[in-house]
């Protein structure tokens, strides 16, 4: 028979157990922050109707979308967890709590052009709160504490929330007479990743010599307090500017008040987004030691989340991480290693072909919620050890003729090579005592 | 603006959040069963290469698949777990530890035709052990030790387990002399859903009055040992008959030492299971009091996962739950019912815009593992009170400026409307004593 070769797309991630533990872990310990803050889980379908996706329409989405026929249907793969969020707020809006807060852990689709890092399918793992009318301040910055939990919790090293409003940025180009805005942003959004003076050109472009304002404003710097004081004090004579710098101060103050350490955020103006979609707050996230990585993190405030779908007005505050290309950079860079090649407590390695006794231990332990793999290697006593050898499991308990006939076991330490005779009534004991070292 | 109809692909599940938390309860007890079991998590892509998933190729399969093209790329939707289990075993043949036990939970893809129940995109959830040379029996007795927890950990009511051999079957049809045995299989699996007479007429068009005797066999009845016992006293002569019987033998030995209760199992020789691909053992699962929802969980064991991708012999046991029309069935049949509208252990409600105390609470219960939710809703007290009904949440944290002046909170319980005065230092000691109770 020919014979096909068992290969996987570029641009999706397969990992090994090992990995996919990891992977497995990391995704826990963030749906574990995600419910302690009262957010409700959502699964929405890989699959949607092309036009419902596309309902924005145009631009880079549409050339990425993958997009095919099946009879009649004109069906697309998600290619974000944002625009089903809007569909699903619309079509159960009648039966939603608001603010209705959720999140989503799920693979989403684009067809880039595949390099190292960049991925085709990958987990996004969103945030949203979405309100029916006014959106108060305090859910801003609900989620720079969410993230703070997150990374704090998944031990990535130092990182920093940069945080800055739309409408400061906004504000400071009204004032500046410049028209272009969103071309404005997109320049400033590229702040980091580009030549300074091709920056300054660019700026320039767009209307003579505004990079000689507009560079050291974006680079204003100093304590959080000392940026808003700096903004307030340049008393720029624009509604939308204030607005901003007010709103950002609140926030500010909250994010005190919910004891975020100050070593893990600051304002920074350069923060724009790339996006058009938001309208205030906005945030990004750097690991402080590996800033070529980008942003981990990223998010911010809309005026109105569902308006392709229906008239109501639903502004929210979001923030999305990017887990599969996440995962895989602190990975590359040894920030996170793979510790664990099994999941079980222990492994029953039976003697003999009579596993009745075997049986009986394996379960013993897991009715009393320990996990335990039974050896079943139809081999010599090497060859058992030896899977426990590959799987790094720590605890292996032999089960052999004298100990069914003598009612005990002996359990191996397999990092210390420590044997133990241990009674079957003291089994569980001896493992409790294990789990609370 | 022209506004697109939020809406939802006929076949996919898209649950509101009572019913999602519901959803995934179930799947965390199910993955938890696995994971005491020794099993691994994997997490393959949704989008494979055509060639790969097809590799088998032809019938049902191909017509109901979803393919398309994005670029040069010739791209499916897997349409189950076992096809991608067998490409990533091939292709990471030399990096897995065997026997390879691992779980999956994923969504598939089959472009069926749409009626109620039947599902476009659905979740299965697999486990499969996959063994380098010789699978030893006990592997076939796990398989029914895993459906027997996970089924009593939902807890939906009495089920059954049925088990039979595929070498029985198939050993009866070479005593019988039937050539087309596998078209012979597929009319025995259908014996619950037709007519009996219907049935009788298929099978003697086979080989003359063989329903005869084919029949009554397969409603061999009465205890898994007088079956037993049965088949071994019809003395019928082929080795295939024999070993099947004796392979039973042994399961059936195997899954009394695992203390299975008798009640959860039982021989049934009319189980055959549609595909070829099953070559021993294999099972299906009824609840006792919904027979009509057919099988729950099936599988069986296969000599040979990976004979599209390599010359290696890689034998197995798998079974699988069609979890997405499984809950749509339980949901229906009233048999399960959503009981939490939200996750959260609290809801804290602050009585004034300045949120500092109610902060500082929050953060206490939720820095100690407690689920908190904080009611930003800009309105009176009865909405915020409101919001809390809705999501069925049973203790509000009262956080007033009486509260803060006085280092205190009002615990209310919504089911009983009693209201607790709870100094700042007892509230934890307060939500560990609701916990324990």
């Amino acid at each position: 028979m020919n014979k096909i070769i068992p290969r996987t797309l570029p641009g999706t991630m397969e990992l090994l157990p090992k990995d996919q533990i990891l992977f497995n872990d990391i995704k826990n310990k963030i749906i574990n922050v995600y419910e302690k803050y009262g957010f409700l889980p959502l699964d929405t379908p890989i699959i949607e109707a092309s036009e419902v996706l596309l309902a924005k329409g145009g631009g880079e989405t549409e050339k990425q979308i993958y997009r095919f026929k099946k009879g009649e249907s004109d069906i697309s793969l998600r290619f974000d967890l944002t625009v089903p969020l809007a569909k699903y707020v619309s079509a159960n809006y009648g039966e939603l709590v608001f603010p209705f807060k959720r999140y989503q852990i799920g693979k989403v689709y684009r067809g880039e052009r595949n390099q190292k890092g960049r991925y085709r399918e990958f987990y996004q793992s969103d945030i949203d709160i979405i309100c029916e009318d006014n959106l108060p301040l305090i859910n801003d910055a609900i989620m720079p504490s969410v993230i703070n939990d997150i990374f704090n919790s998944i031990n990535i090293g130092k990182f920093i929330i940069k945080i800055n409003n739309r409408k400061i940025l906004n504000g400071v180009l009204e004032y500046l007479n410049i028209d272009n805005k969103v071309e404005t942003l997109r320049i400033i959004d590229k702040y980091d990743k580009v030549n300074i003076d091709e920056l300054k050109s660019w700026l320039d472009e767009i209307k003579e010599n505004i990079s000689d304002f507009l560079i050291p404003f974006i680079n204003t710097n100093g304590s959080n307090d000392e940026i808003i004081n700096e903004l307030k004090r340049m008393s720029i004579d624009n509604d939308t500017f204030n607005e901003g710098v007010n709103e950002l101060e609140t926030v500010i103050n909250y994010m005190k008040e919910l004891e975020i350490p100050e070593t893990n955020y600051k304002i920074d103006l350069k923060v724009s987004r790339g996006l058009d979609y938001y309208t205030g707050t906005v945030y990004e996230t750097n690991l402080v030691d590996y800033p070529s990585l980008g942003s981990i993190c990223s998010g911010g405030r809309y005026d109105n989340l569902v308006e392709y779908y229906t008239d109501k007005q639903l502004p929210g505050v979001g923030i999305s991480i990017g887990l599969t290309r996440l995962f895989y950079q602190l990975l590359e860079s040894k920030i996170i290693e793979p510790k664990s090649y099994s999941l079980v407590d222990a492994l029953v390695v039976p003697m003999s072909n009579d596993l009745k006794y075997s049986l009986k231990i394996t379960k013993l332990l897991r009715d009393n919620n320990l996990k335990i793999d039974l050896c079943t290697i139809d081999k010599g006593f090497k060859q058992k050890l030896n899977y426990a050898n590959k799987l790094k499991i720590q605890y292996v308990i032999i089960v052999g003729e004298d100990e069914e006939n003598n009612n005990y076991v002996t359990i191996k330490n397999m990092n210390t090579g420590i044997q133990d005779k241990v009674d079957y009534n003291k089994i569980l004991d001896y493992f409790k005592n294990i789990k609370k070292s």
